[in-house]
């Protein structure tokens, strides 16, 4: 016999009836074991598949199998046969066959388990962490982060293959400005001074951009130290960062709108994934049609301004709102005219339960508009609401009013819970846009000071002609957002690589040369030198691989994922330090005083 | 005419002679003026390269190409023209034409730079990195920084067609028994617990595998706060991180040697890469026969033992070293018997320098063995040391006496020395070997205990058994360093997977198991959960970019390198930090008390 692997001939999903008569040897974890008498059934697990394993009593490898515990690392060694008839398993590719063990060697044995890896038990979080190692043997996390794996090598592969190159940028720097707050880290050898881990590689992907590299990108670790939310993991988290020269917004949008639609449909496994060019959605147009800027467009519902058709109304709690300045926005609600009263009842409950003042509504039938507000309303008001929002007998409408922002986004929650309601939400598809024209500036009414909307770095729109003749409020950013059912997935910018204009429009939102160049004079000087016009996005990994693995949480795609505490409970991070690394860092401890018992 | 792109129509490495006539706009910084009277010629650069640029005197162009600073950012649009015959520059892929620029639109411009780009004028380091985005685009610099993402995007393309797959470990996590010293990260959530940078994602490949994922890669940046060397960035560096399950140390090897060979196949340029199976050197060979457990195999020096050859001899010196339980190694020195006597003078007066008594030698001439040594030695026993060495005339032979070890180093750094010094390492040539069984314990003379050698985490060769029942002094490990050109790329090994294995290794070395259980329990707790054999490496990217860009310093290959002193000059990095930061974190400073000025 030719000589055979110490460990295996091959992985547990490889043996077929083409096998069969074999010598084979394989690796890996006692699965399940089945005691049929004479016939002791394991199977054996690996990272590749299942293969059944068959032990006739009274030879030494049942013996061993007896006493080895799930979970136990065995390897056997036998001859590959065919499964009796009516046993074969047409779900599992090894299925035709079945390994009949000669011997047996354990190799990791396993005590008895905290965690079980076969089936579907429900443990909670703090155990699952713990043992994590354990839980990533579970068939679906093991799963998760594969295709984790593959996402983010085939970004990779696809962005080398569209002419960008992947860049390393420092871990250990200084505080970026990007407003989190930073974690720092002391210097051994400045004491008194910090290192900064980065919030994102934002300057550094400019700065290769002055240097010259034209297209770059890098699956980028990024640090903030702030709170966990479902979407978001304490502490690290990964970014498809990138950024191109000599680009327009256009040109950010037809690089990567491919890139990503190949990804979603790599991976889609048979869902709808929408095909580019994804729709532009001007800011304004999405706060007015979606009440969102990170519209879910699986949902149909289209929200529209009735503010006319209650100007100067019989409706009076409208008409006063308009008269002082606010709003009406209506939200359809296709073929929810005929539902009881209590339908429209819980929903008011709900809208007060979300701080609105209630939830107005009109029904059509056959008969005409319905319901409180038409009973105030003249007809001819209420048909033209029916046409601006394309109603139809059997339909409902639903009202937001108040001051422009508040009533936009208030009919944008109600549009998402509309649509889930109504079950008018497509699963299985993803639907991506981008929102653009953000606005540049808006009037901070506590400040009394026109502040900047979103990023400062952004290139307004219209550049130094627009900062010096235009009203700032109505300056357009370029800046977008892609977002995908509704979660943002990165925002983006063409970047103001231009210093004159970097000031100016500084100053417009109240901020003197001094504290720009004391702030980003790092960037500031770079662009001093010769720096070319870039832009750029960073469509965040954890919530793209969340989407297409449709995890709700951010922990079931991250191998070793902190808790929500921040704690690393397999690790055991943070943990307590000698004082002499403290001492040695510059550094000691100062603990806020307990809290005083009452 | 059709709509041209707001920047650029091509990049400038692309128009060639069949574009002549065409329209073409261009995007790039100003290389390079040349003013020839009434023309005005500008070598524009981006990425791709360079394209001569032609500006006629008296139009608008020409007035704006004059007042450009050189690395200003520029557009220009004109036609492209047949270079007049005779100036056609073959070097340059654009070389055949030109660009006659109607237009020329300034989208960065310069300040008076720093440092200059075009040109090799050498800089002080300090200036380099504080301006690092204008060092960058310097021609060596920008290869260097492309040559490392060309090899760490092929590295990752031949892991994962090898069956690999990347996995993120954490980069917030818990201190590591790797043994150097950890950067630390106060947690804020958690006064006074801090979390550590990952020197290595060691523990975590190994738990990657005991969860079953079978083959990890990870281009993974990893973290040390050491002082800086040549080959040693202060702060973090990138290493090739793999590990592999049910696997043996020829398997890590088969595995990895097409893999690292490919990469220096692929980027030698014209260099000899050898070709795998990689010479496999027993750690006792290579201490023996190169005097380093690093060897540079391009340098022909065979060490030999030559003892015997001077035991109970009348060459005193030696003879009295060997009564004391010390060795004498040769190290040949081919066609350097002819040199005169100051060769061998200086030879010894580096020795000395070195830390050696002196380097004794004999020639050879066709009279016979020559020199101080040879006057005090029998001819029967010189004629062993030429037989032994493999000595002709006209060869030398040098000596290194003392104890196994310091004998072996220095004869070592002979072989280095006269390796270099007589020409013999051939250039353009990688030769790569594996150092394979080196000794699991030595005998510590201060702490009159065994210890460990190298790695306590590797399988020792024979396993319990093993350990059980040999001398520890003679228990190899399966352990094992890739070479490259007397250049360490990597420290390896066959994991000790069996927490029973482990407690008792640990216990020849002199920990208890309460001990062991308490530093390295997080791992030992895993193992008892079914661990697969595995094993794997690590080699450092930074040092094969190194080596294959030739670069003797570490800091020429990393985009955004910190200097020596631990700073980011361009960043400010490491710098204070508001006494409010601190507080939230729990710690405050604790400076070093300031030297007493004398």
């Amino acid at each position: 016999m030719e000589q055979i692997h110490a460990y295996r001939s091959h992985n547990c999903a490889a043996l077929r009836s083409s096998d069969i008569g074999k010598t084979a040897r394989l690796s890996g974890w006692v699965h399940a074991k089945r005691d049929h008498g004479g016939l002791l059934f394991i199977d054996l697990r690996d990272h590749y598949g299942l293969t059944q394993c068959v032990f006739a009593s009274g030879t030494p490898a049942f013996a061993a199998a007896e006493t080895a515990r799930v979970e136990s690392v065995i390897t056997v060694t036998g001859n590959v046969v065919e499964r009796a008839p009516g046993t074969t398993n047409p779900k599992l590719p090894t299925g035709e066959i079945e390994l009949r063990v000669d011997t047996l060697e354990v190799q990791g044995p396993s005590d008895v388990l905290p965690i079980q890896v076969a089936g579907n038990e429900n443990y909670p979080d703090e155990l699952r962490l713990k043992y994590r190692f354990l839980d990533l043997r579970r068939e679906q996390v093991h799963k998760n982060i594969m295709l984790r794996a593959g996402v983010i090598a085939s970004f990779r592969r696809r962005m080398i293959e569209s002419g960008f190159t992947e860049f390393q940028t420092p871990i250990l720097t200084a505080s970026s400005p990007e407003g989190a707050r930073d974690f720092l880290v002391p210097a051994r050898n400045h004491p008194g001074k910090f290192y900064a881990l980065p919030q994102a590689p934002q300057q550094f992907k400019q700065l290769l951009m002055v240097a010259g590299f034209d297209r770059y990108f890098q699956i980028a670790p990024c640090f903030r130290d702030e709170a966990s939310r479902a979407d978001r993991s304490p502490g690290e988290f990964y970014q498809l960062d990138f950024e191109m020269s000599f680009v327009t917004q256009e040109d950010v949008f037809n690089t990567i709108e491919p890139i990503l639609h190949g990804v979603f449909d790599e991976f889609a496994n048979g869902r709808d994934v929408g095909k580019p060019p994804f729709e532009r959605i001007p800011y304004d147009v999405s706060m007015l049609k979606y009440g969102s800027d990170k519209p879910d467009l699986r949902n149909p519902i289209v929200i529209s301004d009735v503010t006319d058709a209650f100007r100067d109304s019989s409706f009076g709690l409208f008409a006063r709102i308009i008269e002082g300045g606010g709003i009406v926005r209506a939200i359809p609600a296709p073929g929810a005219g005929g539902n009881p009263r209590s339908f429209f009842d819980k929903l008011n409950e709900w809208a007060r339960a979300e701080g609105a003042g209630g939830l107005g509504y009109i029904t059509f039938s056959e008969a005409g508009p319905q319901g409180p507000i038409a009973k105030n309303l003249s007809p001819e008001r209420a048909e033209a609401i029916r046409e601006i929002c394309g109603l139809k007998a059997g339909d409902a409408v639903f009202f937001a009013a108040g001051k422009e922002l508040d009533a936009a986004k208030f009919a944008g929650s109600v549009r998402t819970k509309l649509g889930n309601d109504l079950g008018l939400i497509k699963a299985g598809e993803f639907k991506f846009c981008w929102i653009v024209d953000f606005p540049m500036y808006e009037y901070d009414e506590e400040l009394k000071q026109v502040v900047f909307s979103h990023n400062p770095f952004s290139m307004p729109q219209g550049g130094m002609e627009a900062l010096e003749g235009q009203d700032p409020l109505t300056i357009k950013a370029f800046q977008y957002d892609i977002v995908c059912n509704g979660i943002e997935l990165s925002s983006g910018a063409i970047r103001n690589h231009r210093p004159d204009i970097m000031l100016k429009a500084f100053e417009i939102a109240g901020y003197g040369p001094e504290e720009v160049e004391a702030r980003f004079g790092g960037m500031l000087n770079a662009f001093r030198y010769g720096a070319p016009p870039h832009g750029g996005s960073a469509p965040g990994i954890d919530r793209i691989v969340m989407l297409l693995a449709d995890e709700p949480n951010i922990r079931e795609v991250i191998a070793f994922p902190l808790n929500q505490q921040g704690e690393d409970l397999m690790m055991g991070a943070p943990a307590p330090v000698p004082a002499a690394r403290l001492k040695e860092l510059s550094i000691a401890l100062a603990m806020p005083p307990k809290p005083v018992k009452s």
